[in-house]
């Protein structure tokens, strides 16, 4: 079996680039000191990393494919939540020694099918030697003036709206092969302005906190409204994370519209559900649950901390 | 002693945002999915990420304001070394539970001071637990359109040009803490143009093997001529790595030009030597070195190898 330290740096950075296709607007892609890019025109561009961590965001015994495909997808769902397109990224991977060649093909297979999926280029990075398995995507992308969606927007009277169902995602595995929401992000963008938004990689509960934080506003969801993937418990869709749907806050008229439009199935196949209300920003904590009686559930909403 | 655990991740983010100063560039900075930012107008983008593992790049022991320089410093010099200006970064930040916080505010304190001091804002990134402390930057620039240099450009006959002296940065700690060459490729640019480019990371030896490899030449040192640093063998000033050097191949008339303006101190104080010459592939190894009768002298050009 070939390993990394037969192969060494220089093969593997060869074998890469050899599999990688670029589309033109890339002057230089894998092999120099920098990627050389033509900017967007008259667009903003959006820049983000993500980190994936060994024992911390899947094992070692996970299929490479996987670890490769979520490492660039988490990239794309934080280009969708901002309404933007994602355009190239670069790859930076620690690799314990004797490595074999065959686990980084892998992880390149999954990589190169994301980008290919969504439309992007994988233009550079790094490898280095690293005890534990370490993956690093940063993501450029590009997204029109007037469509730049942040955190912050969200207004007292905002519908809070959803997509897919939430719940389940690490115990079931598919934190590994979410497809994140980016066309479904640019569709709903063009038929309503959207306040704010946000994608849930750590629990509704706790990136709502998030999004009514950056806004200086507080929310209310009501409990039954949460779509639940099937077996999960309201916690569970509140505070599991890696769900990697997304969250918006959408003035009311907009937010009809855009039931009435999701309503129908091929628009938007993973379904769009209205779960709650922006409201003031509240004198103690921002996000509160109720029931159908509009009584406050003692539910917690603390999701993942990394430390 | 305050630590990770008691800050929480969003504690943290906090933290490093209020500590962070960006230009007018910036629209959105740290704490939304991405940073937005203005394109650069009529330039090439210039992309890349370079990672730092503890234990590979440094040791845990090591002052945390000077890996954070590292860190960032390594990223400039890629910017550099394509001839173009650093604009923004994002810091992917690996840290084992129970990190005190005054040893990130020490990283940040080094990454602060190196965007500070080379005028690139810090506008994102990722916190995540890890087992070893993993420090990964991806680095945004610009460059003018006729003043991009990549690896591949040299041609037979051109002049090899090194800045500064090499040899002995990691037994001195100079890598921790070494100036990266940006305002020097900037001025050389502007007063000649520059056939290809490196930063010496892996060193002399092996870098200008990769130089060769993308331009498809060949190249000789003269080995009396390679500027040591105090105390360095010729061993060393090639295979040593991480001085962070420039090394560029330029066409005769061009060099003894920028040779002579080198000269004058304040102009480029920290040196320019010619080397070598870029010469017509060779059958077997692509880099001869020779001795001042021009004999070829048996030694190793294999740097670090990360595998």
């Amino acid at each position: 079996m070939l390993s990394l330290s037969r192969l060494g740096e220089k093969g593997l950075i060869r074998r890469i680039a050899r599999r990688v296709r670029v589309d033109s607007a890339v002057i230089r892609g894998i092999g120099d000191d920098c990627a050389v890019l033509k900017p967007p025109l008259g667009k903003y561009l959006l820049f983000a990393s993500d980190m994936l961590v060994e024992g911390v965001h899947f094992r070692r015994t996970a299929d490479p494919a996987a670890i490769g495909w979520k490492a660039l997808a988490v990239n794309v769902s934080d280009i969708a939540a901002m309404g933007g397109v994602p355009l190239h990224a670069v790859i930076s991977l620690g690799l314990p020694n004797g490595t074999p060649v065959r686990f980084v093909d892998r992880i390149y297979k999954g990589l190169t099918r994301c980008a290919a999926r969504f439309g992007l280029n994988l233009v550079g990075g790094d490898t280095d030697r690293s005890a534990r398995i370490v993956i690093d995507v940063a993501i450029l992308g590009e997204v029109e003036r007037n469509r730049v969606v942040c955190r912050s927007g969200a207004r007292a009277g905002d519908h809070l709206l959803v997509t897919g169902r939430l719940g389940g995602s690490l115990k079931s595995g598919r934190h590994l092969e979410f497809t994140p929401r980016l066309r479904e992000a640019r569709a709903i963008g063009a038929k309503a302005p959207i306040h704010a938004m946000i994608d849930l990689s750590d629990g509704l509960g706790p990136d709502l906190v998030r999004l009514c934080e950056a806004s200086g506003v507080g929310a209310v969801i009501e409990a039954e409204r949460v779509p639940r993937r099937p077996g999960c418990s309201l916690g569970q869709a509140l505070t599991d994370g890696e769900d990697f749907e997304l969250l918006m806050a959408v003035a009311p008229p907009a937010a009809d519209h855009l039931l009435a439009w999701a309503r129908r199935r091929r628009n938007l196949p993973c379904g769009l559900t209205a779960i709650g209300r922006i409201v003031r920003r509240p004198k103690g904590t921002p996000v509160k649950v109720v029931d159908s009686s509009g009584g406050r559930l003692p539910v917690s909403l603390a999701g993942f901390q990394h430390f």
